[in-house]
């Protein structure tokens, strides 16, 4: 595995190999993958250096080049792996519970410090930020993934419209928590996101 | 005015006197406030120096400090000139209109290099941002203070129920835009922007 050149790397599936516990591979993969998170937090996506990840990991940096290529890839891979540990969002059979939980486990993310690191820097897609833009789509589109399937759900159910579009009503749901958070610096009452859940449900219902 | 101690400076007041044109104070003022934006447009807030804001404008530095005091108040000062440029929103009548108009000027927003600037290095309130967090709050307040009233006109008009809440509207009316350019990197299409004021609008309009 360590001599698999690093243009055949497949961050998604080798990532599995980490879930296998006990092997040497397995956990040099935990090892650079949970530094690669540590140092995101401590200094964000800019100023990382694949050297210092791999000290902080223990490992050759030589290990880390070979098995991930490049820094968006690392990152990517690292996202990858937390993503494994992001559970599907609950399904209480209620869309506004549903949407509630989501929204909290959202608001969770932001104490994340690598989390809040990432959102500092993203930024629109521009020349400089291309690595991480390409490493944060690949987040996005799992979280999405996931998350839709509370309004699909309701779809199926009959609580919501059949032509409705979940992408856009978890962009329409989330959205108001980034902004209040991050651009104006307020805090995210359960109050408000009680107020933002039961605004997009109801504009979703409406025909 | 020039030897007007830091201390006494009150920025919102003193800039009245850079729309009074022909003064020497006004077009210093007017010079200081444009550089300080295009400095923001080209290096951010964290690595402005006022030194190089008054290079820019042809002042010297010692006449910034003493009417400005510092930089988070030269920045409100500079943002609240800006924002006199702003437009109340449109009043056609009608709700969605008057909304959508308003997306796309905050759309607009997002192709200036200064306001883009400071969206990418804003992020949630710390230590190291106050400044920036202290100027920033000036300007949200005052677009706040336009916006909202796009949803209290429709209250008045008996178009959303009495009990709106204005400021969440705006809320949710332009998360979802930060979330999707920002953080997502997509584009704002007016498609999008059409969905998101039709839902924030139903979600209001039901009881």
């Amino acid at each position: 595995m360590h001599d698999k050149p690093a243009d055949q790397a497949e961050p998604l599936q080798s990532d599995a190999a980490t879930m296998r516990p006990g092997g040497r591979t397995a956990r040099t993969a935990t090892a650079v993958l949970d530094a690669t998170i540590a140092e995101l937090g401590d200094v964000g996506y800019a100023a990382l250096r694949i050297e210092v990840v791999a000290e902080r990991a223990g490992v050759n940096r030589a290990t880390i080049y070979r098995r991930w290529g490049d820094k968006p890839s690392l990152v990517a891979a690292a996202f990858t792996a937390r993503q494994a540990e992001v559970s599907p969002p609950a399904d209480t059979g209620d869309l506004l519970e549903d949407l509630l939980c989501f929204l909290r486990e959202v608001r969770r993310g932001f104490d994340s410090p690598w989390i809040t690191a990432l959102i500092r820097e993203t930024g629109p897609r521009t020349a400089d930020n291309d690595g991480l833009r390409q490493a944060l789509d690949k987040i996005w589109h799992a979280r999405f993934h996931l998350s839709r399937q509370i309004f699909a759900r309701a779809v199926e159910r009959g609580d919501l419209p059949a032509d409705t579009d979940p992408d856009f009503l978890v962009q329409a749901a989330t959205g108001p928590l980034y902004l209040r958070w991050l651009m104006l610096g307020r805090p995210l009452t359960d109050d408000f996101l009680r107020q933002t859940a039961a605004l997009v449900i109801a504009g979703a219902q409406r025909p």
